[in-house]
């Protein structure tokens, strides 16, 4: 296949975690005054993600997103650069208005989700955070702008990391999607 | 795993198709002036499917669905007896008013698969229809009443018998999906 980046932390294999990470600071790119936001616990469902929504690094075409208990998150320092990315999403990405990163991710209406927020590990200022364990939303790379052609090999490359390559979430998150609708629907 | 039923089709593992099936005729359950419906074409993409708007025979917690040229259909018998699921899907169903049996399912709107008629294969009166390549929205079966305890034993029972699990479409049909919806927004 073609030499496509997936994400900076993925091109060279994965970076395993410690497996004792019990969260850190999560810091935007600005130079000035950085948005800070402490989080207290480990990056957990920790995946790679196809979808167009995610924030992901210049160049990459997956981020790399996990969620974490909202009550664990508090904003530390310039919270006032913080502003919502698109109200009517699912998920209510709190970005960075100086560099576009988004610290994190918080679902307000009922969702099987509810109480997660989505944070991207590469933001911890400290090492340890858990690795990737699947890639998600594979196939949305294409309305990225991933050429189809590149697909076969895109997954090959995921599997080839040994993370297993999904065009939804991984079994376990969709049964937990399925078992929510099914109680909304009872 | 619990004895549980897949689909009259798959609890004995799949019958291959001919290789060779060309079409037939889909008869509906009625015993009194049954919908007959002219196809002309083997079953396309056929699959296992979990969701819950797909036709599936009683007991079964799977439907068998596949596609086929819509000009290649032609109803042939009793047509009058057939009327349409849900207006607001994006698969119109067309369904016997007298037994429920779906005969086919079209798209009208812009989509990956305007084109292409779903159709249930089993409701063939001629033999060697294609067998099902894959199973499709395989965590839905919860939100169509499966314990999600089940589940694992789900996946691993159609992984027996030769289909590969996923909880959306397959990896060639959702890049398909992915590449009309990219086109849509450019
Ligand atoms: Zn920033
Ligand atoms: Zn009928």
């Amino acid at each position: 296949m073609s030499n496509i980046s997936l994400h900076p932390l993925l091109n060279d294999g994965l970076t395993l975690g410690s497996g004792t990470f019990a969260g850190g600071t999560l810091v935007c790119h600005c130079a000035d005054k950085p948005v800070k936001v402490s989080v207290g616990s480990d990056a957990l469902h920790n995946h790679a993600c196809g979808c167009t929504k995610c924030w992901k690094p210049d160049g990459a075409i997956f981020s790399i997103v996990g969620v974490v208990p909202k009550h664990t998150i508090s904003v530390l320092e310039n919270g006032d650069k913080l502003a919502i990315v698109e109200e009517a999403a699912t998920i209510q990405r709190y970005a960075c208005t100086g560099c576009g990163v988004h610290l994190f991710g918080r679902i307000e209406k009922a969702h099987a989700f509810h109480g997660l927020d989505f944070i991207h590990a590469e933001l911890f200022e400290e090492q340890g955070a858990a690795a990737p364990g699947f890639a998600a939303f594979v196939s949305s790379a294409i309305e990225g702008g991933v050429d189809p052609v590149e697909m076969d090999g895109i997954r090959a490359r995921f599997k080839d990391i040994g993370l297993e390559p999904y065009d939804c979430l991984n079994p376990p998150l969709m049964d937990a999607l399925a078992t929510f609708a099914a109680k909304q629907n009872a």
